[in-house]
């Protein structure tokens, strides 16, 4: 019963302040922290960066990949699974874990985001919102109870509940209005959830996404009133849509200075590997980003001296690996020279092996990060990885 | 020295019957064969299947997982290496097997038959072939002393002499004409390449092209010509271009009745499982083709069944693996459904999956026979796969 993972609920629907899926072992609202999830399909030490597997799958990695290379927890997206193969399909299949072959946590947004940022013409109702599918054209309805309906389908240890986003710039009249309709969607979301059940019977923690748009006063006052209600974490949304750094941190560390301490915070869609130091400071727990696995496709590579471009000339006979401190397969068995033919031959392994390094790069920051706060040193760690790391100008590519 | 490779010569370059890179265990001309080919990268237990790394890259799948699927040998294009990222550079790097991270045996061909395929207006000459780079249109000049140049930088364990090929039907002028060109190119190839060394100075064996067209009579005569000459082994070329089955293996046994029982015999470019088997029946030891990797591209699966294709929408909500029988990563994990969903959605992991799925019944399909051969029991062998495997024709693809 889904019902069952959101843990003691007074008889009002408010949580009580016991959090069983969540133990904050260090830090607080908006300082670095160091959590333990507890999922249906394991734990999850945080920080944690979840890869994104959009359709099911994370970019050319087999499932065995995606664990090696550090992985606790990955997100997928409902919004694609919804529209192809179906969640009813795959719940007939038994669920998204057994579907794609991956047996650990996995978290899916409500797909919000998506319907905003893939299509033009979304007619947006109280009820939900109206949208044509990407691939074929066809009309989508998709309202709170049914993206609840859709994750409980697929099955994920974490669901997120429906919000209204909308892109900034925003008149502060639009900024509310969507915000007010997050929070009745979200109050409309756990409550529908709480009648779901999942293909396997496992429980299913709810996030509820705070929006409020770029002003810290009115973030503030979202987040407190979406901590009132029943969810078991909060996601942050419509962060790093084109605002200054500085305004992201400002805005993140309003939303975590209003919302209680012992549940957790996923800030969605960032960033750079700077960007998830700059988030875990600022007390998130949770980060998804495309950037390790889109840019492979690119050529880009994640290294500890900042990123390089395997395009590039200067690595044609370089026969050293892409990170010298990495030991994923790629770095330990391939050179730089070889990733740099692949690519320029349009071979996928060059694809696939980017992709596997930049998710090994990313995990290994986390963990380090993790090791670094359980010391007490998570300040000169970031001091040391800064020092090395240098968002270098992209070099002119041949 | 690579010369050091080609076993012991009489002075007037032909080979003695002395074989020291080849043992034949079972079999004689033209019946089934197994036996043991010695290379400077290890042991190759025969029949063995190539699979094809045009670009040092078997489609998607890492240096171990082509070891995995049971590969002794495989199969790269110097036409293709020439090109990008040229030959000079791998050489640099240490060769090829560095290059790609593969430390087994690697055979190469000449280029001769990419030539011919990939290009309109080849300039053909007795002293070699113009042609532009399907890449940038630049001129190259191959000859048959440059082919083995270049295969003698990129370190190869067999490289294979320049042939002068040509697509049938054509006229028996032009078929003796190619024919003895071939021949002329063969015995330059080989007297150049004796002076050429590796980049480890690791010895190279050298195969030559048997020619011939559509005509028995004239394929025996140019085998025993080629046999006469100092090479380590035979690639026949020119064979499944067009002809009925039945000629193909006519052909081949032509060539194989000419050719001395103690050389290996390599098959180039085909072809579908069965016809494997009636290659080894023709006594035929090494085999390569594209089929496994390129049909995967386009989700197509061997099986013990049979070819299936993955788009159908018969696999949509099939939870059982490819093929029962098999044992590859994809088999243990993933099933027909989610490999469905993946190619249908584009995801890379579908290629890269159905590739390793594909080598490795091939692979299974080459170690089997060979167990089978070892215990005499061929024929029973083949009789009880052709039972079960049905070219079934294709179904319909919604």
């Amino acid at each position: 019963m889904a019902a069952e993972a959101a843990g003691a609920r007074g008889p009002g629907g408010a949580r009580s302040e016991a959090a069983p899926h969540f133990t904050l072992e260090r830090g607080s609202e908006v300082a670095p922290r160091a959590g333990l999830l507890r999922t249906s399909h394991g734990l999850v030490r945080t920080p944690a960066f979840m890869p994104v597997g959009t359709a099911g799958s994370v970019k050319g990695l087999s499932p065995a990949e995606i664990r090696t290379a550090g992985t606790q927890i990955l997100l997928s997206n409902t919004y694609h699974l919804m529209l192809r193969p179906g969640a009813d399909l795959i719940r007939r299949l038994g669920g998204l874990h057994r579907f794609m072959g991956w047996d650990g946590p996995i978290l899916t947004d409500s797909g919000g985001y998506q319907i905003l940022s893939l299509h033009e013409n979304v007619r947006l109702r109280e009820e939900g919102v109206e949208f044509r599918s990407h691939l074929d054209g066809h009309v989508e309805f998709l309202t709170p109870e049914r993206a609840m309906e859709i994750q409980a389908d697929l099955g994920v240890d974490v669901a997120v509940t429906l919000d209204h986003a909308i892109l900034l710039p925003a008149a502060p009249e639009a900024v509310r209005d969507a915000g007010e309709r997050t929070l009745r969607w979200t109050e409309r979301s756990l409550r529908h959830a709480a009648t779901l059940t999942t293909p396997t019977g496992l429980p299913q923690l709810r996030f509820a996404i705070v929006q409020g748009g770029g002003d810290p006063a009115t973030r503030a006052e979202m987040a407190a009133r979406t901590a009132a209600l029943p969810c078991d974490g909060f996601a942050i949304g419509g962060l790093s849509v084109g605002e200054a750094k500085a305004d992201t941190w400002a805005l993140a560390r309003a939303v975590n200075g209003a919302l209680p301490a012992n549940r957790p915070r996923y800030l969605m869609g960032m960033g750079t590997p700077p960007d998830l130091l700059d988030g875990i400071a600022a007390g998130v727990d949770l980060f998804d980003c495309v950037l390790p696995t889109r840019n492979a496709r690119n050529g880009m590579a994640f290294t500890s001296e900042g990123p390089l471009n395997i395009r590039n000339s200067a690595h044609a006979e370089d026969s050293r690996p892409l990170d010298e401190r990495c030991r994923c397969e790629a770095c330990a068995t391939l050179s730089r020279a070889y990733l740099r033919h692949l690519h320029q031959a349009g071979e996928i392994l060059a694809h696939r092996m980017l992709t596997l390094h930049n998710v090994t790069f990313y995990q290994t920051l986390m963990r380090e990060a993790r090791l670094a706060l359980e010391r007490g040193e998570f300040d000169p760690f970031v001091d040391e990885f800064r020092r090395r790391y240098r968002e270098r100008p992209a070099a002119p590519i041949p």
